[in-house]
């Protein structure tokens, strides 16, 4: 059976565990790495692999994970798309998605390939599981409750805040989606801890949220890529109340987010060209094998 | 919006459920509902609704919902695709179910209609669970624990011990799989209860699980649709180990049933000729609703 050959586009912590991932799927082969320097001080895991500065060095690449900050995924993609090849990345602001298909949509058209956005585990898997809640309760109340684990976009605000030279926000879920705010930070040299608690309190992001500050020697020290979710629904079935659902996991958050993407890039093989959200893909797609056996195994 | 006309076949349990299911669903509209003895006896909740006793003298059907006994379920479903109108079914037997989409597939293609098979609980949502909890961590064990809640194939093979008047066996799980079988039985005058507690603890149904046999002086006085499952899942998503998955619900069993009967049974309409299983069916075609809508809110 023809391998499907990927490349990975961006090489920080998503592109390094969607290596390994790759390397863990037979059903892959790697076409070879892209990232800004190129072949220039290769680590050595990518010895046996072609590492370039552009996608159009690589041969016959079937897909390209976008492995590169979520602000730059469009125009990556767009670029991509063009050539023919399907996309997959893990775009993560859940109020452009929509936005973001519309216009990935037109560009795989065009270049006859298939993009699927979003595709991490939330925005992903947990997207599949809150649709799957919703429709075994049409009414009823969904909550997301993230953590303990580290929120990026909480870090980076904190990380902006005068005297702060390096900071770590954890996410606590309290239940009912309201979330307690965790937040480590290294001082600059002359920084007043109050000063920047106080800050940080008042910032947009926490306002709203119960938050404790506390001064580390090292952010590096106390960093964890562990992370979880307890997702849960209560509602009706048809006229039937009080059905109750729930999933839970606790994950190391960049080799899941990898592998999930990996999956992805097996599922644009089997799609018509356009652009997809995880909740327009059959799950199915998500597996390598024989579909006969898999339905005999899983269902 | 034009509605979407269903037909209720077989007006049992799960029959009337989906009537309650569909009666919620606004984007439905109900064709009738078949049964074998038609308007006779028609029961006060159908006085609105066409009573028949052949699909073929409803008008305009797109979709027919077997509430009919697994075992009938192919029959059927062949005769109505022929007419060209699309099943769905609950079809339960895990072993057959690769040999029911074998066969129906070719009847749906010969009828240019979709049929949606073994779409209850487990087999249906919970495939779904458990194929993207594969794809999360592909290598790993998964485990599916039922219960507590009543186990319609263990109480079948009960009530065929002589001796029993009527009895009910409830699945409580103990993890990892293993089951504990609460056996609750209404003896017929003058059977020996150790008798039968003896026969009951030798069924093959029951030898292998640890079980446990009370009589009662009424099995209706006992009985209660509840039933649960918590589907766990620990593994390794790419070379990270480790990872950990579970999903849990509470439910009233016939209701999720008949929601999940009415969701594929609107999926059905968006899918091209065939039959399929619900892991074949991407999660957004089971809500009803703007598709953006839908992906700007779930994913």
């Amino acid at each position: 059976m023809k391998k499907i050959r990927a490349a990975i586009v961006g090489y920080g912590n998503i592109g390094k565990y969607a290596l390994e991932a790759l390397q863990e799927s037979d059903d892959f082969e790697i076409a070879g790495i892209v990232r800004r320097k190129g072949a220039e001080d290769k680590p050595a895991e990518l010895a046996d692999y072609d590492v370039v500065k552009s996608i159009k060095e690589l041969k016959d690449v079937d897909v390209a994970i976008l492995a590169t900050p979520t602000r730059s995924v469009e125009k990556y993609a767009k670029e991509i798309l063009a050539l023919g090849i399907n996309t997959v990345d893990s775009f993560d602001i859940h109020t452009q998605i929509v936005d973001l298909r519309r216009s990935l949509d037109k560009a795989a058209k065009e270049g006859n390939a298939v993009s699927i956005i979003s595709a991490g585990w939330d925005p992903g898997s947990d997207s599949i599981v809150r649709t799957l809640m919703q429709s075994l309760a049409p009414k009823g109340i969904s909550y997301t409750n993230f953590g303990p684990g580290r929120s990026m976009g909480h870090s980076v605000a904190v990380r902006a805040i005068d005297g702060v030279k390096d900071a770590l926000s954890v996410t606590i879920p309290l239940g009912t989606g309201i979330h307690r705010r965790m937040v480590y930070v290294e001082l600059e040299e002359g920084a007043d801890f109050k000063t920047v608690e106080a800050a940080i309190k008042a910032d947009p992001y926490f306002v709203n949220d119960e938050t404790h500050v506390s001064q580390v020697k090292s952010v590096k020290d106390v960093n964890d890529v562990g992370h979880g979710v307890n997702l849960v629904r209560k509602g009706v079935s048809g006229k039937t109340h009080n059905q109750q659902f729930e999933f839970n996991m606790k994950i190391n958050n960049p080799a899941l987010t990898a592998q999930v993407l990996v999956n992805v890039a097996r599922a644009s093989m089997k799609q018509q060209p356009g652009c997809y959200t995880m909740i327009e893909i059959p799950v199915i797609d998500f597996l390598p094998g024989d579909r006969e056996e898999l339905i005999g195994h899983l269902v």
